[in-house]
């Protein structure tokens, strides 16, 4: 197959920027490797808000149905924080999305390179050991979906987890563990949850399959306190999906790089939602200077996942590991850098 | 008022160890300021499964019950980690103990002290520039207490949250924040949960009462990764049971000096139970080298909190910096210090 479909969901503030900059890098992928990728726009967001009146409008979800993956620009800003919870533009696209395309696997990469490692928060004693964690997480389960609801005096949420959708995203864990360093934690409360007792239940079981993976469980708690001490000790992180929705983030301010890091959300038959990690960063939006390599690498990842386009992935994070070295950077990378967002991008396009 | 009693629960680990050097503390309390600490012990968390199978024994909880305050030292260990998760030292003392007293509010401070900047796992341009967060966390409600089971292919958890349970906790960090830099960042998932959507509501009508503190509302996901990149922005950090749970480690992560650092655990009428926020530290249990500080300043807080002896609670804190200043510390403070811990407790009581 050489012709694939990609609803192009670019959204607010940095969005349209660096999405730009993905199609630059994906039309050098069309050309090295004669691929055609067919890509239709789509209103997300704040922006579809203020078009249309809702964040995920029918016919956007339409022109995801028809395609093979969504690149997802960011979502949200300022204009909107006053609506409703579930109006708002993050919420009431991405959730939504998850449910519909039943995204049950989110994986969040957080690196720290040690060329990079300054970028990270983190003592350099503990930063200079590097750091390279996969975060697994569960996206369509958990408190986010369970049964809530509000009383007059009171408010409830629950928790609800299956032996399936337990077992579906742990093997995902474990299989990328197997191509990577061998090692999953899992995450859990299971002194406090019943639901974290079956989690570790169901890991501990899947486990026996991947002879070759090294499992431990970890309280959500001191994983908290284990990811800033010594972050070098994890290799892939299962989560159920608020655990994961925590930890990640910690992940990625650990990272320091959040410009660099991409996401990918995937469903069982290759469909997925590919998204920088970071938000829409409207105080820098307009102005040139966002970090676009995130948005790129997402492009990546779904070369990999839902096209099976190993090679040209590979190709893509080659380009941009050489403007890296090169140091065509933006400014969140290199204080004193004199590259803007379309350099950066174009740089990573004439690599390819 | 000159007397008190208080229930001492020693437990595991280094709990005895930390626990002679506070009472060492406590002789000296009373000998300047003329009170009288009635001391009972108890067993508590594997030390009480070991001798009578359980690990907070009716006996335990008479103590308790028969005192004015309960002086923790900390509990588990890897003897007891086989055992079922309602069964083990740490959640089968603890839970039971906040549920029969009702205490609902967990202080958790956590500071980077300018001196000892270098003890948190941050990067000295985070850390040079100190941190002092007190994290106030609901004890008694939320997803650890809620409706919870097991079917046969799946598990549940139930999160309820009241108004009433909300205000009295937010109360709680308000007034804190009027003692300290007048900020109050309430935790919530609010764009995901009822509870949240909820727990925003209430803090907001309750700091109306405070028009001297200033409210900021933020996400768990982003708190998490705020904390990391710039903990000095945090003043009090207001949390429900289960987020608090993570952030208040977090905090003590990056503070760096879980040796250094005390818990309150309140209920409404002066109660309360007094630990350190470090665990059991079997790996150094009965070697003489734990540091007993984070055990002594909680002492000092069950005399602030519960006893109302400001001014002894006071002595205690200034003596412990005291002895901070002239380097009488353990190795986890000052890696080359050839002090013990006997060393340290007895140089505080000194100073006293
Ligand atoms: C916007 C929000 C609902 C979402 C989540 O909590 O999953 C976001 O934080 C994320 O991690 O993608
Ligand atoms: C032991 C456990 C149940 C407990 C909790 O989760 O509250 C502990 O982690 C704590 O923070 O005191």
């Amino acid at each position: 197959q050489t012709r694939f479909k990609v609803a192009v969901l670019a959204g607010d503030g940095i969005g349209p920027e660096v999405m730009a900059e993905a199609h630059k890098v994906l039309n050098a992928v069309e050309a090295r490797f004669g691929l055609t990728f067919e890509r239709t726009d789509a209103l997300v967001g704040g922006a579809a808000i203020d078009a249309v009146g809702q964040p995920l409008p029918p016919q956007t979800l339409s022109i995801c149905q028809q395609s093979d993956a969504i690149l997802f620009g960011s979502v949200g800003g300022p204009k909107w924080t006053g609506l409703a919870p579930d109006q708002q533009p993050e919420r009431g696209s991405l959730l939504p999305l998850r449910k519909t395309f039943d995204l049950f696997c989110n994986l969040r990469p957080g690196q720290i390179y040690p060329a990079f490692a300054d970028l990270s928060p983190l003592h350099p004693r503990v930063s200079s050991q590097g750091m390279d964690v996969l975060c697994v997480r569960e996206l369509t389960g958990g408190i986010y979906f369970g049964e809530k609801g509000r009383g007059e005096d009171s408010a409830f949420d629950t928790q609800t987890y299956s032996k399936a959708e337990i077992s579906r995203i742990a093997r995902v864990a474990f299989e990328a563990a197997q191509k990577r360093s061998h090692k999953v934690t899992s995450i859990d409360k299971a002194n406090v949850l019943q639901t974290s007792i079956l989690w570790r239940e169901v890991v501990t079981e899947v486990a026996k399959d991947f002879p070759d993976v090294a499992l431990e469980h970890m309280y959500i708690d001191n994983a908290a306190m284990q990811l800033i001490r010594s972050p070098q000790q994890f290799d892939v992180l299962l989560c159920d999906n608020l655990f994961g929705d925590i930890l990640s983030d910690e992940l990625a301010a650990i990272a320091g790089s959040m410009g660099l890091l991409p996401s990918a959300s995937l469903n069982g038959s290759g469909f997925g939602l590919y998204e920088p990690a970071g938000g829409s960063a409207p105080d820098i939006a307009g102005k040139g200077i966002a970090n676009p390599i995130a948005q790129i690498l997402s492009a990546a990842l779904m070369l990999r996942y839902s096209f099976g386009l190993e090679e040209a992935a590979k190709a893509i994070e080659q380009a941009v590991q050489q403007c890296l070295q090169q140091g065509i950077v933006t400014r969140d990378i290199q204080p004193d850098s004199s590259y803007g967002t379309a350099d950066v991008g174009s740089a990573i396009a004439n690599a390819i």
